[in-house]
């Protein structure tokens, strides 16, 4: 039997995904474009000159965060209940999920809603933004043309509401004494599709 | 930051308003930490040295335009419309107006929202923010206890969804192509309080 190759020795807390996490952490905090290096340096406990051995490239990192939160999104529409079934129990879910997404990976979801366009990562992630507001807006059209809901707000902005509900959740949740993903679901739903007016 | 500055250039004498103007047009750019005394000069067009002759300081342009936006939910809230009759009526003027103002007073309230406490001056905005917020919720509060909204949301939650969808508006309204502030409230109150389910 081989002897193993000795793995290199890390400081407890360096693994991609510690990177990772910690810097989402502080591109939010701070900002992507008003993180420097050695702010990433001083949030890892490493030194400016030790930086590039832990970290792949400030660029590299967004990018891997902003995927973390679109393939959740992306995964959700290729889901069954997202395709098939009556277009307003497939809006229903999608919405559901999408709140339970940006629960579980709120730090990402967080900064991906902050994206602006300023860089080709930053681009690309608006792209593929814009392909899911697109999936979802054609969700509502259907469930629109079916008659399962309203006929009398414009499905675009109609759209734009029901996201911006959802979204807004980033601005407030505090994930150590919120509301389930489940709770907030439930509550959200109540109010978009049945009403708050009794 | 690759946003860039926008750029006006116009020639000395600027008053006291379009200078206002011009500067938020720029923290909401680029940022208000990240928007230096020289960016300001060169959106107003103005000389590095002649600057200070045109702007009293970042910071209390800062706070004329935080309160701009605060002083428009101020004036709302002590309003008749706001303070007697049913509750639930209280609040759906509360909700129209306050789309009203956010249309009216679009980068001034887009400002307030990405305000976090950076400053005294960010510290005092947040603190009327929150005294706004209070007076919501105790009129969500007063609407479920005598009955006119479902008692099946806890109060809190559903003011946060409220205001959530309220403000989620600043993220994606375009003034020159939007819907008219009326049309936004009318879309908004028929999902939050009537529901989009048929």
């Amino acid at each position: 039997m081989a002897t193993p190759t000795p793995t290199r020795p890390r400081k407890r807390g360096h693994d991609p995904e510690s990177v990772l996490s910690i810097a989402v952490e502080v591109f939010n905090a701070r900002g992507y474009d008003g993180t420097s290096m050695e702010d990433l340096a001083r949030a890892l406990g490493v030194t400016k000159s030790a930086i590039y051995y832990h970290v792949p490239g400030k660029e590299q990192l967004l990018a891997r965060a902003l995927d973390r939160a679109l393939d959740g999104l992306f995964e959700m529409v290729a889901d069954e209940r997202a395709t098939s079934g009556p277009a307003i129990d497939r809006l229903e879910w999608v919405l559901r999920r999408s709140v339970r997404i940006l629960i579980d990976r709120l730090p990402y979801v967080t900064l991906l809603l902050r994206v602006r366009g300023n860089s080709q990562t930053e681009q690309a992630a608006l792209e593929r933004r814009r392909e899911f507001d697109r999936f979802v807006a054609r969700l509502v059209k259907e469930a629109a043309a079916d008659g399962s809901i309203r006929p009398d707000v414009d499905p675009a902005l109609m759209t734009r509401l029901l996201f911006g509900t959802v979204n807004s959740i980033t601005e407030w949740y505090q994930p150590t004494r919120g509301a389930s993903a489940d709770d907030l679901a439930d509550a959200l739903l109540k109010m978009t599709f049945d009403g708050l007016r009794i």
